[in-house]
């Protein structure tokens, strides 16, 4: 704490290591509002690699139209070639995006679904089951050639446009990706209104129709403050995948109110402090965010980093 | 959650009520850095008990030098004589502070002590030893007059000054508090930087040495983002007491780094979605924090409050 660390008191039945998945660089930035140099991006990847970070995700191969921020996914890419120890999934949407993808190395693709037929209509401009035909050969091609994918369940819990969503709907779709060959996935409260008994629930219920905690991963939102909080009851229920954007950075573009994602070092206070394992060193990956928020022009909404940074 | 609730799903083995302890209007009014106007205060109050909170700290009787901002108990409480069904406990420092609020007929009252010496020495310019023989006859006139008393512990986990607090060294004030007479105690995490291993330990350790959980409250800020996580905990151990501050004022203007106290409505956003009963109504609740944010000139840091407020 005078160190700028927790003080370390485990709890119980809590697993002894955490694999923090860090999606700052592509769903952070794929929200600001003006351009990012690619320079800036490659070196907050090289940071965040550096603090520790063992999966960042690094851009999107998607068409430069929907995500003008990561437009230059082909030239970021290869800037990286050299970071070793260090996962760097990239998001794509289709084949077109697969391909180019592959094409500079990626051994680790996400797909983007929803569990909500009116924001996959609004995202992807298609129904689930259109949203998941287009997904059958990406995720089908992906694994011949050997390339782990992720899948991105999005709106979970609640849709701003549906409202709460049926555990039951989620949990449907959610065995969907992984019949389709997701080696993991990302359960998405995208507008950031889960609380913990409902984190719970949906974990159980997946765990009983045949899908194991160990390829689940966490993504909350930080919109009604509840993220951290159902962060840890997933960690009760044996989750060892959490997503987290440095410094806070991001929301989605297309979902109202969907302010920050849970950030990086708010999560990692909290691991340090249950004495779980990340590897992440607190203080670099602050220094991090403070240096990408310097390059942004406004400061980390990461209580962490305020903090942290406050008293240097 | 379409109607600005969330979804309620309750987890297994939490309390099935939770009394929330609003101190907004004394902890949260007394940082403020111009004069809130005492009708502002007793409208502010006024609207927090409308919104179903049933204890509302209402101010505190300190010598107007140390805490210029609520100078005017004594206009402000008679104001509030005509609330029905909502608790009203004021913070008393000593025998002189107690004096007045019992002159104005207050049936609560709450003591303010310190689990490191530094913040002792330095909050109330004494040692932990005689800041306890100052409460003692202020505890023992009260609980003569049948006045209930709360004993705050501040820094029970960590001080800016002097870092990690030992769990044994909030234990032994505890338990002094508890020896003097009060009623409950209210654990406080003053600077923000407990973890939910930490807040459980706290407990367990407070169990083992004769002090119940029924008697206590948790009073957690959040500096880094830890507070809802922690209340989290703290209610899967049976804890039924939770300070919380409307909208997310306050702090504490001794201690540094000691930004917001966790907001009302982001706890009771969790708790509603727990399914456990608080008797407020979130939607009245951040109706008052707008009102009372609008007489300040800044918004709310209520995550919560800007959500739903953003939606209106």
């Amino acid at each position: 704490m005078s160190d700028g660390l927790p003080m370390q008191v485990p709890a119980q039945d809590l697993p002894p290591r955490v694999r923090v998945y860090e999606v700052g660089p592509r769903d952070g930035l794929q929200n600001e509002k003006t351009a990012v140099p690619t320079e800036v991006k490659a070196e907050f990847i090289r940071r965040l690699a550096g603090a520790g970070l063992t999966t960042v995700e690094a851009t999107a191969f998607v068409h430069p139209k929907w995500v003008p921020q990561l437009a230059d996914a082909e030239e970021l890419y290869p800037r990286l070639a050299d970071l070793r120890g260090v996962a760097l999934p990239v998001l794509v949407p289709n084949e077109r995006g697969l391909e180019r993808a592959i094409a500079l190395g990626a051994r680790r693709i996400a797909v983007f679904g929803s569990a909500t037929e009116t924001f996959s209509r609004r995202n992807l401009n298609r129904t689930i089951a259109e949203s998941l035909a287009m997904f059958e050969p990406v995720i089908a091609r992906a694994k011949a050639a050997g390339i782990h994918v992720r899948g991105y369940l999005s709106m979970c819990f609640g849709d701003p446009w549906e409202g709460p969503v049926p555990i039951h709907q989620a949990v449907r779709v959610a065995r969907q990706l992984r019949e389709l060959g997701c080696d993991e996935l990302s359960l998405g409260d995208t507008i950031g209104v889960a609380t913990p008994g409902h984190v719970l629930s949906l974990l159980a219920e997946l765990n009983e129709e045949g899908v194991p905690t160990s390829v689940l991963g966490v993504h909350f939102h930080d919109t009604y403050g509840q993220a951290l909080a159902n962060t840890y009851a997933a960690l009760e229920h044996g989750v060892t995948t959490v997503d987290a954007s440095a410094g806070g950075l991001g929301g989605c573009p297309y979902a109202k109110s969907a302010t920050g994602n849970l950030a990086t070092e708010d999560l990692v206070w909290m691991l340090d402090g249950l004495g779980i394992d990340t590897g992440v060193d607190l203080a670099r990956l602050t220094a991090a965010s403070v240096w990408l928020a310097e390059r942004l022009g406004r400061p980390s909404p990461s209580r962490t980093v305020r903090a942290l940074s406050h008293k240097e």
